[in-house]
């Protein structure tokens, strides 16, 4: 499961990883109403991963680093979704993998500078059958491939490893 | 019930209030773990204030609405303990009201740029009771008392709001 986590817009998905193969399962985006307390928008964020994580029971969860920009206020804002975000994995006792964003757009679109459309495109190449509502939740996609990808480097290393003892 | 949050260290206060007359309850800090993930040690914030909630069971909690420094890193952190302090209550149907650092000192203290010593003082003078083993548990009893009273002036108003209408 990858998260992109914002407080207005929280995106995830869900994709099936064997060795270095991927592929969909399922995308979205959860939304706050702004309209709402600070506190009633997170709770939100907090029910709708719930949601995710009882209906898909992902094995193991991947949160964007958001790099974090010169705005305090809205670092504090997305700190604070951020939080929501790492908890409800963690409350499914999923271990959390933290990316940050240049590791996840040069993973899976070869940049560190990827553009979001870029991203787009590089989804869909991976996993043709992927849909998104959202940047964010295209996003959410590429983060979990990322977390595939560089888990996968570490069991491959643990494996070589592991031969080179025997 | 007053929150002082923060990712190492999270305050807490419980009091009674009374129109202004303010009595302490319990206080305590929930501190973290740093040996631990981010996401681990966001689920222990999480369970502490749920084990305070549930054995104290408030009727409203006032989290402190933190002044952002100018370290993104240290806002984002704090941003993160923040979103648990406001979801937790929030979770158990509390109305969360935030303060300015500012409104509290101001509040309690009687001036916004009041120093630590001087809130611990104040908070000893208001409730002679009071016991606090942190400056964050001392904030957050501060916090409370602040939430107190300005829910006791809304009060207040509306009242002689409806005097005057009758």
């Amino acid at each position: 499961m990858g998260v992109d986590p914002g407080l207005r817009n929280t995106g995830w998905g869900i994709i099936d990883a064997k060795g270095n193969r991927v592929s969909f399962i399922a995308s979205g985006t959860i939304q706050s109403n702004n309209k709402y307390s600070l506190a009633e928008r997170l709770k939100q964020l907090y029910t709708g991963l719930q949601e995710v994580i009882e209906r898909y029971d992902p094995a193991e969860a991947a949160v964007e680093n958001t790099f974090v920009n010169k705005d305090a206020g809205a670092t504090l804002k997305l700190g604070q979704a951020r939080g929501i975000a790492l908890l409800v994995p963690s409350l499914h006792n999923l271990v959390v993998s933290e990316y940050a964003p240049n590791l996840v757009k040069k993973t899976v679109v070869g940049t560190g500078h990827a553009e979001k459309e870029q991203i787009r495109m590089m989804v869909k190449v991976l996993m043709p059958k992927a849909t998104f509502n959202s940047d964010d939740a295209a996003d959410a996609l590429a983060i979990a491939i990322c977390h595939s990808h560089h888990r996968g480097s570490v069991t491959g290393r643990l494996a070589a490893a592991e031969a080179l003892l025997k």
